[in-house]
């Protein structure tokens, strides 16, 4: 059995940013789900409620003051605590992006702006192939409720929007995030080698073996008169060279066709 | 502004199984994930806690009896209790299953089968391609804590895993039926073009006309000296031409330009 895969280091290059997050339950599940795919760069800008020895309100984050996230985010976080711990926490959606050169702002459908508006598809390759020559990438998510302002938005040079049913859309933020990172993991080639045997592929010898004994077989037992044998073997043939068929498989059959054979010879 | 486009009617020949699902918040999710993503037809195979007037105890599935899922399966669903009505409750996955062509049993990747795995997006590819031609296909989730039996697996002509970190993987069943309804939502051809404005694209003259004015005002500010002008006109060019400048934003530069002139002229 093959060892796993590695995650390619170059994901590191790319970061999520909750902008102005609600709900400490989606700070932990959005951790959960960017760590499921790989992820591990969480940017929170003014989360609504870090709690701080100094005030119940939401206060500017002061870098040099401890912080700690309100106890749900770590227990909704579960096994990917470590990347709530690694968090990095700013004041202004600027301050999230400015080492990056893609920003990917996530737009729900409803909103119409001028930019042009990618898929998560289109949006994700191109910041993997950003990431991939080591730069840096951000894919903001805005408020539960409210979304990015339109302010926020201008600060990303992308827009995402995922597409579903134009009359029924639901999909909270750990979802969205959730769906754009493993959007970023599908696009990356991962082999799935160690996950499965390779299957024996048989050689064409070998299906000549098993359509020649069906030949045999049919003839003998009548299955050809009044039908044209070359094509009906040639046909059924397709069967075994389209899907592939595997030696265990042959085996099988010709074990039949032989007991078959045995059978008639003995009447 | 365009009309948004439609869902595809071939949507209708794709059914979501719940293999024995344990807890009814899941089964009004996944109607949700469902049908964010145009999805409508969801198959129970003996969900364990059905509700009926005989018994607390899961008994067999009796059509004649009316049956209603616990209340926290329609509070889940929210605007998508529509799809828990008509969901069809079975006792067995191959009832599940018979009318159907391709069968696509989701299994973790933990579990090492001889079957061909796919990825979400090869699974979905075929999946849709059946659909198109009308016939049925099922995409399979089992219980969330067991998953598949492996004579349930062996039901499905088809094994789909969703790849992520080898070393951390933590996907419930609604977020499993989230990304696979996305996958296939992703796949289907649904311009977004009701969405945005058609940018105006310029014309080769009108960059043409731009590049001159950058090419005169260059010169007198004595920009040029010492340098190639051509090459970096030609060079400049390219930003225009690549990104595909608006005319608002070639009325801007202009705009700029001919304020540069006007100032230099009244020196």
């Amino acid at each position: 059995m093959n060892k796993p895969p590695v995650i390619p280091k170059y994901l590191q290059h790319i970061r999520v940013v909750l902008c102005r997050p609600s709900h400490p339950a989606n700070i932990g599940a959005a951790a959960r789900a960017m760590k499921t795919m790989g992820l591990t760069r969480l940017y929170l800008v003014a989360p609504q409620l870090i709690a701080t020895p100094m005030t119940p309100n939401p206060p500017q984050y002061n870098p040099q003051q401890s912080f700690s996230l309100p106890e749900e985010s770590y227990t909704l976080a579960s096994g990917a605590v470590d990347v709530l711990e690694q968090a990095t926490i700013v004041n202004t959606l600027p301050e999230a992006l400015h080492d990056t050169v893609i920003s990917c702002a996530l737009t729900s459908r409803r909103r119409e702006l001028s930019v042009p508006l990618q898929t998560p598809r289109q949006g994700v390759s191109e910041i993997l192939a950003t990431a991939k020559s080591c730069q840096e990438c951000a894919i903001v998510f805005g408020n539960e409720r409210f979304g990015l302002s339109i302010e926020e938005s201008m600060n990303c040079n992308r827009l995402i929007t995922i597409n579903g049913n134009p009359d029924y859309f639901s999909l909270n933020l750990a979802q969205a995030v959730q769906v754009l990172t493993y959007e970023i993991f599908s696009q990356i080639d991962f082999s799935m080698e160690h996950l499965q045997e390779k299957t024996n592929m048989v050689t064409h010898k070998e299906i000549d073996g098993l359509m020649g004994h069906f030949a045999d077989v049919m003839q003998k037992v009548g299955f050809f008169e009044r039908r044209n044998s070359e094509r009906l073997l040639r046909r059924l043939r397709r069967l075994f060279d389209r899907n592939g068929v595997e030696r265990e498989e042959i085996d099988i059959l010709r074990g039949f066709l032989k007991t078959v054979t045995y059978r008639i010879n003995k009447n």
